[in-house]
């Protein structure tokens, strides 16, 4: 999934169509696939030694973390903004996704500052399990069901923390034209894009209860060198691009709780 | 000049009020300003040993570096695409204006690649010396002038290779109409930021003889992290957000060389 040519392979995952056969298969990097395929260009085949110390390890208990800013007129309803909280384990995950739980969490604490009393009841979400079947947001989904805590909005921010471009969408079209009159709101902020469809991996489980989801789109071109990769380190985040994704993201909850969505 | 707290001062001028005294100056980083105020705040005033080994060092003879693409129609008439070849000696100078610099040959080869045969000469210039007196775009215009070389249009990169948002731009009413009026071929691309005033420092003398001055507009953020610092270098330029800018600059040249302006 890699955007440049390095040397550093993309983790992910590999499913198998039950029909063909198991190949073993593993990620490597760009460089190397150039290579191995200018070898069998040249050569007609290849050998290659690999070798791979992966391994699945048992479940373990974990958590989604919450904080929560009480509503005022309508406390039992919910406006809800995270990332996930797991990585990768080749990298910090700096950009996938701890930018997304930090901008959350500064999303809410804008608001804090300001002093906002918030009509809704606001969550930020650090959702667990991401990476690895989705199941801190399917249980979110499932727990948000169970006790009939009603989410009017989901906005969630795991496309890297870098200078945010705008949102991305689903909902229903009066929804999308609520958007749509934000505009001349959200452009001189350079936040054009307010396309659809959008949203995020942890808040989907959501939107079959008619959650209106919301995904910060940032400037696209740089997440693919780090997503996945030993790359994604602490220091390729600029602290002001991640700022200004979180500031968005707090304008973007500040108009879905004033005027409602 | 910074937009962000380090330890790497920004070079940059000093120009002196002749009715008040001379008093000696030098750039020293952000944190090392907090720190200072912070010794004064507390202990009222502060000693200091400073040592600098800056020297101005004579003029030695320079040149600007000029491709060029001939006109079909209009060969006599110009349009130049161009940036600035020198820079702050503390580092690199990659993103200023290194960037610019490749940009605007770049620009010119993708039209070249394509085959397109312009109606006016395509120029791609390396000012010299804009750092330090734009000298280099200053001669540039003389030289043009002298010549009778009209130039409808200019376009500089000087702001660093960032991704690409638009262009900056000065002209005359008609010509910003006409530049507007191309929003729905450049919004798709991410290029919003269609704004007045614009240009760049070596086209600027350009602009008496009534040449349309464009500038690229790259996202912002991270220029200040950079520009003018021992941090201004090679490894701070992604290669995929150059070349975006560079793809912008050619599509403008384009719409300026077959639509005119």
């Amino acid at each position: 999934m890699a955007s440049n040519n390095d040397d550093i392979p993309h983790t992910g995952s590999l499913r198998y169509d039950e029909d063909q056969p198991k190949i073993p298969a593993v990620a490597i990097s760009t460089n190397d696939a150039n290579l191995l395929s200018e070898v069998i260009d040249k050569e007609g085949t290849a050998k290659i030694y690999l070798e791979t110390h992966c391994e699945m390890l048992p479940d373990i208990l974990s958590y989604n973390v919450i904080g929560e800013m009480n509503g005022t007129e309508r406390p039992d309803e919910y406006i809800v903004v995270g990332g996930h909280l797991d990585s990768w384990d080749v990298g910090h995950g700096a950009h996938d996704d701890g930018s997304g739980c930090v901008q959350s969490i500064e999303a809410l604490r804008i608001l804090q500052e300001l002093d906002y009393k918030p009509r809704y009841s606001l969550r930020a979400v650090m959702f667990m399990n991401e990476e690895n079947g989705l199941r801190g947001g399917r249980e979110y989904a499932l727990q948000a069901d169970k006790k009939n805590e009603k989410h009017i909005a989901a906005l969630e921010s795991d496309s890297g923390g870098f200078t945010p471009r705008g949102f991305s969408f689903t909902g229903t079209d009066a929804q999308r034209k609520k958007l749509r009159s934000w505009a001349p709101l959200l452009n001189p902020y350079g936040l054009h894009d307010l396309g659809s469809p959008g949203g995020g991996a942890d808040i989907g489980p959501l939107r079959s209860s008619g959650t209106a989801l919301f995904g910060l789109r940032p400037d696209s071109q740089r997440y693919f060198n780090y997503h996945h990769t030993a790359a994604d380190t602490f220091d390729k985040v600029d602290k002001r691009e991640l700022e200004l994704g979180a500031a968005a993201m707090s304008a973007l909850i500040y108009l879905i709780d004033s005027k409602g969505i």
